[in-house]
């Protein structure tokens, strides 16, 4: 048995998970030593498809429940701490689920849903998508929403999310909101990543960013390594302090391309937004289970064991318990 | 200020209403002095509409807060009487939500669904109601379903199931179910009402019968009244003991005459199944805010103290626990 590193006592959570899930991705969860993901349940998917999508994870839940178990609070996330399983938090990438029904919210808070983005990169009856040709904003069906996503305590996330609809949210929501997985647009241009002031802006209103690793968004894109993603993560901590950061991986473990296809076009089926080339997560962490490595490019980047525990999970708990009120 | 009585400091719970909830209700609930009540939230909606109702209910909870609260654990009876308003307990008379999906049985039990009537009248996919032509039994997926209702803690009711049908569930389940509503065919032939065997058997798998005044299925009919409604729970008490029966009214104060044709043809529109005369509730115990005559006929009769304070609720409350599990 190797002896106990200051990694196993750590909370450990990523701010935002896509891979196939399965078997095989909880196992390596494990292996990474992950207290807790945001976990993508519903992308284009529609009410009734969504909820098709929870009840495939209260399945996935009882056959894997030696591995994995449902978040609904932070007291859940330190519960699967102490059971040396990874809690799952349920997110949506995109509110379609909650179709014309203000009503839908809090069923999916009843469900099990933590974390909801607003827009996945076009137009919905809310905001805006990174990649609409036009930002028009926070509808006024939008300001609805995000007052009942306050209510229940679903946390808005605006990564995917064009910047004056950003800018929207932020001003509108009465509880903290996120960029759960994004860079910095200073160290790479790119319609995904956020200016300085939008970094600087987000958590001056109290919210939160957790920085990515999907290598299109960083500097050196294929080629990075951890440590570039450790030295993304300071740039954005430099803005926006080390209380108010943590990390959203982005990881797409085990999909395929008929997955990144119906990912990248409106709907899944429509006009293509975006097209990337074969991605390589960083060397040294191109799986979940290589996540232990991260805290060790912060170590060697001389960051301080406080600043390592913050930024490594406590952050993201911190901020969870302010939305979710337990 | 009337002084205090006994009815005041009693559990009281109604296993079966299905009027048109509003405000108006509500108050007549508090005005009866309900603790809690089985409310009906789908009769032949499918899982859309069934999640929109509850949505719609969810709407109800937050604009008469003062009124009512909902109910999810046995705690939450008595937390709602203590706070003085009245819990309520949604519930299916009808599987027609749970559609082909095994999986919605817990997104429904998440959401605040606590009793689900195995069909209403008719054949579904897991059994057949007690006006088909063929009573058909419990399905193998029927069989399924019944195990994941046991599994998540949703009552099952069988008020309005064929008499094999109900003998299959009570049989298959590992947790007491119920009639929730029903009255004895020893004192009035019904296709609804239950013989002594089955109201014996039922009691003897560790079940509950709640006994109905609606008046087609009591003897008098219109003409009953609220000291008839006591004798008729006598009646079952006589066969099934003073521990495993409580009230289920069937209230369906306010409803409509499109209402009744909805209920009374297959899926809402199809053929007429039943055709029921113009119907008034007992003398005595005509509206919900009546209640307390229920106990006043109780005392009337002779009841000891105790065994109408089982029956009027602490008996309902004692079976949700064991099926909910709290």
């Amino acid at each position: 048995m190797p002896a106990k590193t200051a990694y196993d006592g750590m909370i450990v959570i990523d701010g935002l998970i896509i891979s196939k899930f399965s078997r095989a991705v909880f196992k390596d969860m494990r292996k990474g030593g992950l207290t807790a993901a945001n976990c993508t349940c519903s992308v284009w998917e529609d009410f009734e498809g969504t909820m098709r999508n929870v009840a495939a994870w209260n399945r996935m839940f009882r056959e894997n429940a030696d591995l994995v178990m449902p978040v609904r609070t932070t007291k859940d996330i330190l519960k699967a701490k102490k059971a040396g399983k990874t809690g799952i938090i349920l997110g949506f990438q995109n509110i379609s689920a909650f179709e014309d029904q203000i009503g839908y919210v809090q069923l999916f808070k009843d469900v099990g849903v933590g974390v909801a983005q607003m827009a996945y990169n076009t137009q919905n009856l809310c905001t805006t998508g990174c990649y609409e040709s036009v930002d028009r904003g926070l509808s006024d069906f939008g300001r609805e929403v995000v007052a009942e996503m306050n209510r229940v305590g679903i946390m808005c996330d605006l990564s995917h999310v064009g910047s004056k609809s950003s800018d929207d949210v932020i001003r509108a929501s009465k509880k903290p909101v996120c960029y759960s997985h994004v860079c910095p647009s200073a160290l790479k241009k790119h319609p995904r990543n956020k200016s300085d002031e939008e970094l600087r802006f987000i958590v001056q209103k109290g919210g939160f960013v957790g920085v990515t690793m999907f290598p299109p968004f960083l500097a050196k894109g294929n080629a990075a390594t951890v440590d570039d993603y450790v030295a993304t993560i300071d740039y954005v901590i430099k803005i926006c302090g080390e209380d108010q950061v943590g990390v959203g991986t982005d990881f797409t473990q085990d999909q395929d391309e008929a997955f990144f296809s119906w990912l990248t076009h409106d709907k899944g089926y429509a006009r293509e937004l975006v097209k990337f080339a074969p991605i390589q997560n960083p060397k040294g962490i191109r799986r979940i289970g290589d996540f232990p490595n991260l805290m060790r490019a912060m170590q060697k980047a001389r960051w301080p064991a406080r600043k390592i525990e913050k930024v490594m999970g406590e952050n993201w708990v911190a901020i969870l318990k302010e939305v979710w009120g337990a």
